[in-house]
């Protein structure tokens, strides 16, 4: 209704949870975790009794091109009818006191949505308002908590934040990512016999300028260069750029202009 | 400088990495990343030419309580001045083009980042300007990359919620927190045998009252009201709860201000 033609083509992946947030303060805030909710591949938002009511122009601004979430929002007038369709609904909850309940970290909350989505069965997630989060009767209604492992000096999350927070756990359990790769490109990881040529070429030059040239100590400081080269993944554009610079190099320095240097001056860098 | 006496005490909580925020523009999401920042347990905060100039009163309202991280934060004019005694630093990029680098997503970098401040050596994060991200050179200046796993349809991350996932996966990577616990506060969970007493005392009331009173279909009956029970983790004092619960149905329903029920009513029901 107030989405705007900037907003990005959103949509439910799949079957994904419900972020309920009870008694929302700040339209912002509900902007915000719109965006946060996109970030994570979630979709469904329900607010119940936001303060400011609804719909808010500022929350569609500070989405940020999620307002196609906010667009399919529900509002509803209590947490009971918010969630009257759900089977299971989890509630965030930083300090629980005298409750009997299941808590859940962020990253168990996230593979226990998965496997339940997977089921088919709905699943919801309240978060409280600004200051006070749940009160104890949201809490009574959620079947398990979710309590995030952070820092206990500073507990205090932002609703956008915590939000983003289960989005990006929710997003994660279902990612398979290499925790470590390597980005080359148009190139590939060199292997170890191109790296072998180029060093080749890397010690016959530096044999020919002399740098060598202490024969008890040559072996220890090709290993020492060796040691260097092979330490991680090299590509194979590397490589060649690597050649090219051993090559210019072991020709000496120019000139601008000139297009050969002299034995010379060769002589001198090389020796150098 | 502009601290607050509501801060919190705030200080490094070992060797942690360096938050540098490259080219920040808005003084609110500066204070929103100290926020993240506190609760992820980092402290140390780097700017490198802020775009409004530093010291901001914004910065440090919106950080709410996370001040002494803003006091403690340095300004620097270039990258390079600003990560010149660090021996590691990741860039975040979520789009990296035309690098050849090493990528790790946030929790890989979570887990470099805690192996390399335990060998004492001193790390930082880049995070680049809220609009453009980290330009080329910057990139160039870092080792590693990070690249979150999100929603490829939304990629486009807060400065905070950025700094926010780092913290978090900065802070669960040394922690030991059960992804599933159950919440029991004074009371702890019940034996096999205390819930035995429990099903002994519903079935003896249930055979009392007539409920299972048809002989052929008792065992089903008796092992359907079982399954429910024996479900879950019950607690020792949510079983004292349901043995009074069965206590009071059994004796029938009275009338406020007279303390028996008559036989008849207590049939009446039992058999309902």
């Amino acid at each position: 209704m107030t989405g705007r033609d900037g907003d990005a083509d959103l949509r439910p992946i799949g079957n994904s949870p419900v972020i309920v947030l009870v008694g929302p303060q700040l339209a912002d805030n509900i902007g915000a975790v719109a965006r946060a909710m996109a970030n994570g591949g979630l979709f469904h938002l329900r607010l119940v009794a936001p303060r400011d009511g609804w719909p808010q122009p500022k929350a569609w601004r500070n989405a940020s091109g999620a307002g196609r979430i906010l667009d399919a929002a529900t509002t509803h007038d209590t947490v009971a009818d918010a969630i009257a369709d759900l089977h299971r609904v989890l509630a965030t909850c930083p300090r629980p006191r005298h409750v009997i309940k299941p808590v859940l970290t962020a990253r168990g909350a996230a593979a226990e949505l998965r496997a339940i989505c997977a089921r088919d069965l709905r699943t919801g997630v309240l978060f409280g308002p600004e200051r006070a989060g749940l009160d104890n009767d949201d809490l009574a209604a959620a079947d398990t908590l979710i309590r995030y492992p952070l820092n206990p000096a500073f507990m205090s999350l932002n609703l956008a934040q915590a939000v983003m927070v289960l989005a990006y756990e929710w997003w994660t359990a279902a990612d398979e990512t290499l925790p470590r790769t390597l980005m080359t490109n148009e190139t590939r990881i060199a292997t170890k016999g191109e790296l072998e040529n180029f060093l080749s070429h890397l010690i016959a030059e530096l044999d020919a300028c002399g740098f060598l040239r202490n024969l008890p100590k040559r072996p220890g400081m090709v290993r020492n260069i060796r040691h260097f080269f092979e330490r991680g993944e090299v590509t194979e554009q590397e490589l060649r750029t690597l050649h090219g610079v051993v090559t210019e190099l072991a020709r000496g320095r120019r000139s601008l202009g000139r297009d050969e240097t002299t034995t010379d001056e060769r002589k001198a860098q090389g020796g150098s």
